[in-house]
C-alpha cells in the first residue's frame, strides 16, 4: 500500500536541531581536561582555526599556539602568493561589496609563490609555535614537501570534497599512504562527510579527518551544487568510522568537525557527536587579532566560473583570549569557549574530551521565538 | 493504544529539504558528460525551457537549441491566437498589477488561430533548431498533427494533472497510445507525480513524462485546491516507475521534472532524485532574450472562473548563456547550472546522468539563519 | 537504551501540513457532485456556515439555502437577546479594539429571551429556507423544544468540547438519546476531535458530528488552556469512527469539520481526510452580505473569566456568490469553493463527496518562501 | 544499507510542539480540586514561583501564600547580601542595558550574610506563611540549618544541573540523604531531565524534583553551553521515574517542571506530561506585586565568566491575583492560569491532577500564522 520511491532518504541532522542531555554524575569544570593529540603533538585545548585568509595569518598562528591551540595557514592564500599580503588585505576590506566577488577572483588568479611558502612556515616556526599548513590536493605533492623542508609540523590536504580515491583528467589523483609515507609529519585530510570515505581515508594512514561539506543550512554550497550534510550527521557517521577503524586497527585518528560552528554550544554538541576536535573559521576572523581586519571569505568564493560564498563582514567581536577563554559579558555563546565546553563536560560528569563523546543528546530543534521569555535558570 | 486513522499519510519531501551526500569517489567536472536523448534526438545538457509565454518564444527556442537544451513552444498562448503577439506581451507588462489577472483572462479568450501553429513551427525549424511544441490534452488531437506536418520534433501534452484515463462530458478523452502511433514523433506527457501513473502512462508508448503538481509549497494550486506533491518525493516515485517499466519492458522512458526549481542545486537534487531532466520556466523568463521582458504567467493564471497563480515580476538576471554556463560573480546558484550540476556530479563520482541516479541524499531541511555565518569552504 | 517515557505521544496534523495526491484516473469538474445529506435533507454544497453572530444572521441562513449550503443560527446570541440585534452589531464594530472583549461580556451578558428563539426561526423559514439553530448543551433541553416547535429543521448541540457524558454540579448532563427521540428533527452535535467520543455521540442516535477543538495552530483556545488537535488528524479520527459504526449498525452519520478552514485547498483536504462537510465562520464573516460588517468574534470571546480570541477585523472580500461559486480575480484560494471543490475532485478522479474520499493525501509542510518563485503550470 | 552513526538521537518535545486531546467524559470546572502536598504541606494551587530575585521577595511569598500557592526566596541573592535589597533592585532596574550584565557581576559579588538568612525567614513567617528557601548545593549544608532552625518549611536545592552524584575539587559533594535526615522538613531538589537522575534522586529520601535545563529553544544556556531537554520530554522522563519509584516504593515524590512555562496551556500541558506542580518565574515577575519592578534576571547572569542569560524587561502585566485567577480581559493565556487549569480538566475529565495525569497529548507543533484567522469556538 505503501508508496514506492526510486531511493530512500535518512534524515540528517545540524547544531541547531539537537541538544545535550546532562548526566548521571556531575563534575566540577575544573576537573576536566579538554587536552587533545596530532601524532605526537599535544594541544591544551581541541580547537584549529581554519585556513583561512581572513583568520589565519603567520601571526595569528602564533597567537592560536600561545592559546593552547592551532591555527592553520592556507599555503595556497593570498601570503603565499604576494610578497606583502597585508596591503592587498587592506583592499579587499575597503572594495565595495558589488564588485568583491569579481576583486576576489582576480586577486587569487595571482601565482603562488614557491619561495613565500617556506618563508611563511619559517615565520611561524620563529616563534617556536606548531606550524600547520593546507593545501588543496592538487598542489600538495608538489608543494607540500617544500613546506615541511622549511619545518612544518602539520600538514592539512583540504579540498570541499575529498576521498581516498579522486578521478582527474589532467593530474593523477594523490595517493595519501605515499604522502604520509613521504612526508613523515602528521597529515589531515578533509573535508568528507561519510562513513565509507573516512574509514578508506584513515586506511592510507593519516593522522586526521576533517568534517563537514556544505554543512551550514545556508551554505552557498548547498543552494548552487545541492551537496551537504549538516554536522551533527555527518560528524555522527566519521565518528563511527573512526571507531571501528581503531577497534581493527588500534589506530585511533582525530575526527575534527570542521565548519558551521558558530558558539560553544555547537563546539560542545560537536565534540558529544564524537569529534575529537573542531576546526573555526568566522569565530576566529572575528577576532581582533584576526588579519582579516572583520571580513571573512572563503576559498570558494573566488572560484573563477562558479563562486560560492561571499566576503561577509563579520565584524570584530573580542580579543583572541576572551572568545577562547573570557571573561565576557556577552551572553549568546560567541566568547570564552573553552569556559562552556568545561561547564558542558562537567554538566554530563565528563573528565576527558573522550569521556565527552559518552553523553547523550536529544533532538529538539531551536525555533526562535521573539526572544521576551528566556527561562533563566540559576 | 495507538489513535485510529481513516488512512495512513507518508511525508513528502521537496528540493529545500533534501541534500546530496558526497560520494565515495570523487572525479574532475570536466569528466563529466550531461547527455540526454529523447526518443532518437541528442542533448548536450538535460534542460527544457517551460511552454510558458513569458519564457519561450520562437526567438528563445532556437537560443535554448544552440545551447545545448531544448524550449517548449506554447501552441496555446499568444504566439498562436495573435499574428503579432509582441505587442501584446509588451502590453501585459505595462498592466498594473491590480488589473493583471483580468487582462490575462481577456487576451487569453481569443481563440487559437490553426494556421499560426504551423508558422511558428516553421519559425523554428527555419533556424535548424529541434522544435518541441506543447498542446493541452482537449486540442491535442486535432491540432497536433498541424504541428507535427509543419516539421515538429516533439510533441509535449501538458496539464496540471494529466492520467492516461480522462473522463469528460465534452469531449472524448485523448488515447495516448493511438496518438503516439499516429504522430511518429517523441511525444512527452504530463504533469504527473505517482508510481501507478507514470506506469501506465509509459505503458501507452510515450517518450518522456513531466513530473510535477502544485510542487511549491507557496505554489497556488496547493492552496486553491489543496492538490500537490513536493517535487523530490513526486520525482522519487515517478522514477521508480520508470525503472519497473525498463526492467519489465526495455524501453527506457524519460522523467522529466518540472517546476519548482530555482538554482542548480534544485537541478542537481532532481537528478539524484531520478530525473532525466529537467524543466524551467521562471530562471528562463529571467534570461535578458526572454520574452516575457522580466515578467512571467502560467496558463493557470488566466483561467476565467479559478485563476491559481499571476503575473510575476522575476527581473532579467542574465543572459542564458550566463545562466546556463556562466562565467558568474552571482553566489546564489541561479547562474551556471551547467556549471554547478558539473561541479556535484564530480562530488559524487559520476561520469553520467544515469551515473548521478545513484548518489545518496539525506533529509536536511534549509532553516533560513540570519545569513551572517555562512559556512565558506575551501 | 532508549528513553522512558511517562506516555507516547503521536504526531497530529493541520491543514498546511498536508497535500492531496491527484488520482489514477481524472474527469471532468462538471461530471462531479458536490451533493449532501443531513437526515432527510438534501443540500447541493456540502458546506455550513458557522452560528456565530457575525457570519449569520436570519438573512444570511436564508441567503446560504440559496446557494445551496446551510446557515446555522446561534440561538444563544444577539438575535435572541435583542429585539433590535442589528444596532448593537454596530456598536461592536464601531468600539475600539482595546475595549472590545469588555463590551462583548457586557452586550451577551443580556439574558436570552425565549420569545425571540421563535421569532429567529419563522423569519428563516417564512423565506422557504431551511432553518438550523444552535445552543448550548446547558440551554439545549429547555430551548430546543421552542425552536423545533416553531420550525426548526435541524437542531445543533455545540460547546467547545463535548461528550455523550458530560459531569456537572448545576445541572443534570444532557442525554442525546433522549433529545433525539423528543426533538424528532437531525441533531448535530460538536465539537470532537477523536475516535472514542465520535463513536459514543453517533451511538446515541445523532445525525451529525462537528469536528474540532482548538484546530488552529494560533488559536487561542491551544494557548490558553492547552488543549486542542489539529484538524486533519482529528478528521482523520472522526471519520474512522463513523465508519466503524457504519459498518456495524448500517447507519452513515455525517462527520462535519468545523473550524481552521480559509481556503477552497483546506475544504478539499478535509474532505479527503473524511469530512461530508464542512463549516466555516471567518471565511462567510468576510462576505458582503454578513451581518459583522467586516467583523467576526466568537461565543468563547466574552466568556466572563477566560476570554479567548477576540473581535477580528476580517474585511470584506467579495459577495457570497463570489466565495462560493466565483468568478474572481482573487489567487489565493479565498474564493470560488465550489469551483475550487469540484477541479480538486476532478484531479482525483471523483464523482462524489464519498468517492474524494478515497484520495490519497501526502504530509507536505508548507514552508512559506519569499514568494518570488511560485511554480506556474498550465 | 543504512547510515552507520556513532549514537541514536531521539526526538524531544517542548511545550509549543504539544497539544492536549480532549478527554471521553467532560466534567464542569467547578468540580475539579487543583490541590497540590508537599511533605504534609497542602496547597491549594500546584503552582510555585521560582527563587529569582526580580520574583520572589518576602512579601511576595506571603502573597502568593495567600493565593494558595507558593513563593520560593532565593536564600543566596540579594534579600541576604544586602540589608536594604530595594535599593539595589532600583538600581538594577535603572542601569541601561549595555552595562547590566556587568552591574549584576558586580552586585552579586557581595557575600552572603548569614544573619540576614534566619532574618527573612522569619519575616515570610510572620504572615503566617508557608516559608521555602532555596539554596545552591555549594552552600546547602552550612547555610540551610540556620534557615531552618529561623523556622524555614520547605528548603530547595538548586543549581542548573544536579545529580546524586557531584565531583568537586573544592568541596565535597552535597550527600543529600544526610540532608533529608538531618533538616527534618521537606527538601526539593533541581534540576534535572532524566529518568535516571531522578530516580537515584528520590531514592535519597527527597520530597520533590524541579524539572528543567535549558528548556527554552531561545535559553542561553542551550546556546551557550549546548545543554538541555525541551520541558514536555525532561517532564515525562521525570514522571515515569517517579511512577517507578512509587511502585516499588510505595512513596509518592513530586514532580515539578521549573521553567519554560508561559501560559495556562503550558501549565495544563506540564501537568498532562506527569508533572504535580509547576514553578514559574517570569510570569511571576511580570505580576504588579514583582520586586522586580517590571524587569527579570537569573543567577547565571551575574556569573563571573560565563554570563548566560540577561535581565529582561518583562513589564507588568497585571496583579497577582488575575495572573492565577482573573478575571481578564486578555486572550493569549498569560492570565486566570487556574480558570485555565480548571477548564482543562474539566474538558479531560480530570477531577484531580492526578487524573489529569492520565490525559492524552499529541505532537502538534504551532506554527505562526500572521494571525488574521483565528478559529473561534464556540
Amino acid at each position: 500500500m505503501g508508496r514506492r520511491r526510486f531511493k530512500e532518504l535518512e534524515r540528517a541532522y545540524g547544531f541547531d536541531e539537537v541538544a545535550i542531555v546532562p548526566g548521571q554524575v556531575t563534575i566540577n569544570p575544573d576537573l576536566t581536561s579538554t587536552k587533545m593529540t596530532i601524532g605526537d603533538l599535544a594541544f591544551e585545548i581541541p580547537v584549529l582555526a581554519s585556513a583561512m585568509d581572513g583568520a589565519v595569518s603567520p601571526r595569528f598562528a602564533t597567537l592560536m599556539h600561545q592559546m593552547g591551540g592551532l591555527g592553520v595557514l592556507n599555503a595556497e592564500g593570498l601570503y603565499t602568493r604576494y610578497e606583502d599580503p597585508y596591503s592587498v588585505l587592506e583592499n579587499i576590506v575597503s572594495t565595495p561589496q558589488e564588485n568583491v566577488t569579481e576583486y576576489l577572483q582576480q586577486v587569487y588568479s595571482e601565482p603562488i609563490r614557491e619561495d613565500l611558502i617556506g618563508q611563511r612556515v619559517q615565520e611561524i616556526r620563529k616563534s617556536g609555535s606548531v606550524c600547520a599548513v593546507s593545501f588543496t590536493p592538487q598542489n600538495t605533492k608538489r608543494m607540500s614537501p617544500l613546506a615541511v623542508e622549511a619545518g612544518a609540523d602539520i600538514v592539512v590536504v583540504q579540498s570541499t570534497v575529498t576521498t581516498a580515491r579522486h578521478m582527474s583528467r589532467s593530474y593523477r589523483g594523490l595517493i595519501f599512504s605515499e604522502l604520509v609515507k613521504s612526508l613523515k609529519v602528521p597529515v589531515v585530510v578533509g573535508n568528507c562527510v561519510s562513513y565509507d570515505v573516512t574509514r578508506e581515508l584513515m586506511e592510507t594512514g593519516i593522522d586526521g579527518v576533517l568534517v563537514g561539506v556544505g554543512p551550514g543550512a545556508a551554505c552557498t554550497t548547498r543552494e548552487v551544487v545541492g551537496v551537504g550534510v549538516p554536522q551533527v550527521t555527518a560528524t555522527l557517521e566519521c565518528a563511527a568510522a573512526r571507531e571501528d577503524y581503531f577497534r581493527r586497527s588500534g589506530r585511533y585518528v582525530n575526527v575534527i568537525t570542521d565548519g558551521g560552528l558558530r558558539t560553544g554550544g555547537d563546539i560542545c554538541k560537536a565534540i558529544v557527536s564524537g569529534a575529537d576536535a573542531v576546526m573555526l573559521g568566522t569565530p576566529f576572523a572575528q577576532a581582533e587579532e584576526a588579519p582579516g581586519g572583520g571580513y571573512n571569505w572563503g576559498m570558494a568564493n573566488p572560484h573563477p566560473e562558479l563562486p560560492r560564498g561571499t566576503r561577509i563582514k563579520v565584524g570584530s567581536k573580542g580579543t583572541l583570549q576572551q572568545i577562547l577563554y573570557g571573561p565576557t559579558t556577552v551572553t549568546d555563546g560567541t566568547q570564552n569557549f573553552i569556559g562552556a565546553l568545561r561547564v558542558a563536560m562537567g554538566m554530563c560528569g565528563a573528565y576527558t574530551i573522550r569521556d565527552f563523546h559518552k553523553a547523550e543528546m536529544v533532538i529538539a530543534p531551536s525555533i526562535k521565538t521573539e526572544g521576551k521569555f528566556f527561562q533563566i535558570g540559576i
